[in-house]
């Protein structure tokens, strides 16, 4: 099935069809990276510019190994220095990047709607790489196959989504995606960090939100828990009397988690805060999952690149045989 | 034509013919970035040094993806951090990256002169992108590009260039470029920005430079109005009263760009500055080339690259067929 | 002759034969850097991470060029800014860039040992390309490589090592490389800067160590000179008077050259402090040998790339031969 979109901007945005599209087109394009010669040559001569206006050396290095695993050439511009704009408008900016007629602009912005805006005005193909707190759909979607692979559906599932939801844009893509597959999605955290009516926030999906302020009623027979890192580099801890008691009462602990069904899976958006939102054995423990997260980020990256500059998945399973 | 130098460092040291190859060769290039698969095997295994003493996103961005678009390795150096030289002198740091045996350096550095010094301590290519106030020379070329394409020819046009002359490179390299091809430049700005016998810069040359304060002179029967942004982040603003008398004076609106021909046509370096040099709705409106300008930009450094590493356009011709 | 390590982590764990493998290897990739196209498929389809905590623009580069040259992905990662970790553990960082499946992770770290705990957790392979004051393992091989091309052989040699032997990791992995090698090594610096017993460092090595505070003693009749540089940007300057005394005692001028051998050779890291360690005569005179160490030091870094991912010097050669 093709994917009819210019750009993938948000998971609100997307079917289930075009998720599935997202999905199974990474599950082909994964098996590139298990290989000797890591490169198919099915985005050569495409241009993939990665526009960070917030730092993020993990997600960058990954849209630039899956740009790269495609044969596209990849091009970074940082624009946490100043030095971009110089006064200039992001529209100005937008607009002269799209001069040099790149295939697809990446972006992190830290205000929400960016990315949107970029796609509005731009020909070029967009892909938002995390917009403020709104949305990061790669993340979702890596998490999406990440269950997936391990679950072998989606549908039905009990995931249990806790820490800081109001600030996570990882907490929103997540809630969209695995509402519209069908699963079920406890929301869990301080009171002052869920959002007032959060559990209508995906009023038409087949899975309903449920919202808590009690860590362990989310985790009570939870076949997937989603812990989000409580941002230390911003203003989180202004919402918590102090780190340990966040610990103490929304930490993921080896014990908390015998609540959980027992094949429970376990992920995390990285980087993990070890010991505040998840106990070190836990992230190290047979039911951590999140250095395959990171492996499928990849692979979600490339079959985003791929899809939105009009690719599909029949082809992507036949570049993934030809190359062989 | 070939090109028979090794080195681009400055319009005032081209011919007439020099500067005719660089346009041909960028023009027979500029099919590239309109592909799907935008790239030629023409610079295959060549290493290209972007060494970027002054931070310049889109000049970097520009250079960068024209190498790769030719297949050449492209490695940035940002020096503006102190990471790069630790004491060391410029000659040394220059020498050092010549014994990598790239093939091509280009450079950009607040100092006039500098690439000049480099090239002639290096057997390796040197492109000027840009040397203090001096010479900005393929910004120069992708204006003419841009001019010629929209009015078939160069020569008995009538330029008008406004604004911060005394620190623009870019008035320096499209005075000498354009007066050797027979244009004549009328040169417009507060009398504290035009330097003294200006009017006397290309003395040789086809052309004739006159100088004026009046902005309203200087658009009168233009057919190419060439808008030089003010540098907000320098001491630009030193030299006029504040912002909003420069622009009440020296700003080009809708109204008075009525004053230059019917189909004049408008151009920026970038980034341009909203409100204060050029009023939004001309930037925006019909008249504007400004992305035009950054498209021929890449073609102008693919050729800048092809042709200082021995390319002559009548193999870029063939380069871009064979490509098909 | 095949080279059985994932890693490369200092000149202390080689055998002599694996240190001539590597110089043998790089001799045979050092003809690729000579040739119009400077590349070869050898490393097509790999993944090469330069992950630098500490700055070096010439290491990174060198390795950057390298890795291309072998037509290997090369991702950058500057770590000195915070952005990498934001709180994370090195060991949590090494496992998600691992997560990614590079080829080869090259590391540069402030810390002694990183790059060893980094091998040690990761199956990709690592280069140590500068831990702390402990060692620089292609840094040494570099130098071996080019004291071998001028002086055919390194057993027997008389290796003046002068400067700051306490904070080199330059030094520790010379000494280490030329005494395995056969070679004597005389270390000479102030008495603050050579560590307690340095003679014994290299206790069962063919070539023998030692010490003296006398730059006069360590250049007579010396066949290979290295000087150290002083690091103006860390504490080095308080464990001696001033920079001038240290010029004075410990400079390195044509004068004092001529106690050397009569075809004495004189090697340095780079960057150059002219008329601190070195007069300007000498590092531009007949003797030095800076400006090749550089070029060497790219098919230094071919051969480790190459060799760490279970190349071996056979198959190198036909490499080189077959890309012709």
């Amino acid at each position: 099935m093709a994917f009819n979109r210019k750009d993938l901007l948000a998971i609100r945005d997307l079917s289930v069809e075009e998720i599935n599209t997202i999905l199974d087109t990474a599950a082909a394009f994964k098996e590139i990276s298990r290989r000797p010669i890591k490169k198919v040559p099915t985005l050569r001569g495409r241009t993939v510019i990665n526009l960070f206006f917030e730092p993020s050396t993990r997600t960058r290095t990954s849209f630039e190994i899956a740009a790269k695993r495609l044969s596209a050439d990849a091009i970074n511009i940082s624009a946490s220095s100043s030095s971009l704009s110089k006064g200039e408008t992001l529209i100005d900016t937008a607009r002269n990047l799209e001069a040099m007629v790149p295939d697809a602009i990446v972006i992190r912005h830290s205000s929400a709607g960016v990315p949107q805006q970029l796609a509005r005005i731009c020909r070029t193909s967009v892909i938002n790489a995390g917009d403020g707190a709104h949305e990061h759909p790669t993340q979702a979607l890596l998490d999406a196959l990440t269950i997936r692979e391990h679950k072998q559906k989606i549908e039905g599932l009990e995931v249990a989504i806790i820490g800081d939801i109001a600030h996570s844009r990882v907490a929103r893509s997540n809630v969209h995606l695995l509402t519209k597959l069908g699963a079920n999605v406890r929301v869990a955290g301080p009171a002052t960090l869920i959002p007032p009516h959060f559990d209508q926030l995906t009023a038409n999906s087949v899975g309903k939100i449920t919202t808590t302020t009690s860590i362990d009623k989310a985790l009570e027979g939870a076949d997937v828990v989603l812990m989000l890192r409580i941002q230390l580099e911003r203003e989180a801890s202004a919402y918590f009397p102090s780190l340990r008691e966040y610990a103490y009462f929304y930490g993921l602990t080896a014990k908390r988690l015998e609540m959980a069904k027992k094949d429970v899976i376990v992920i995390h958006p990285g980087p993990v805060n070890r010991g505040i939102e998840v106990a070190s054995d836990v992230i190290d423990g047979p039911y951590s999952l999140v250095y395959e997260q990171v492996t499928n980020g990849v692979a979600i990256r490339m079959a985003a690149l791929y899809l939105v500059m009009g690719g599909n998945v029949a082809d992507a399973q036949q570049e993934v045989l030809g190359a062989k």
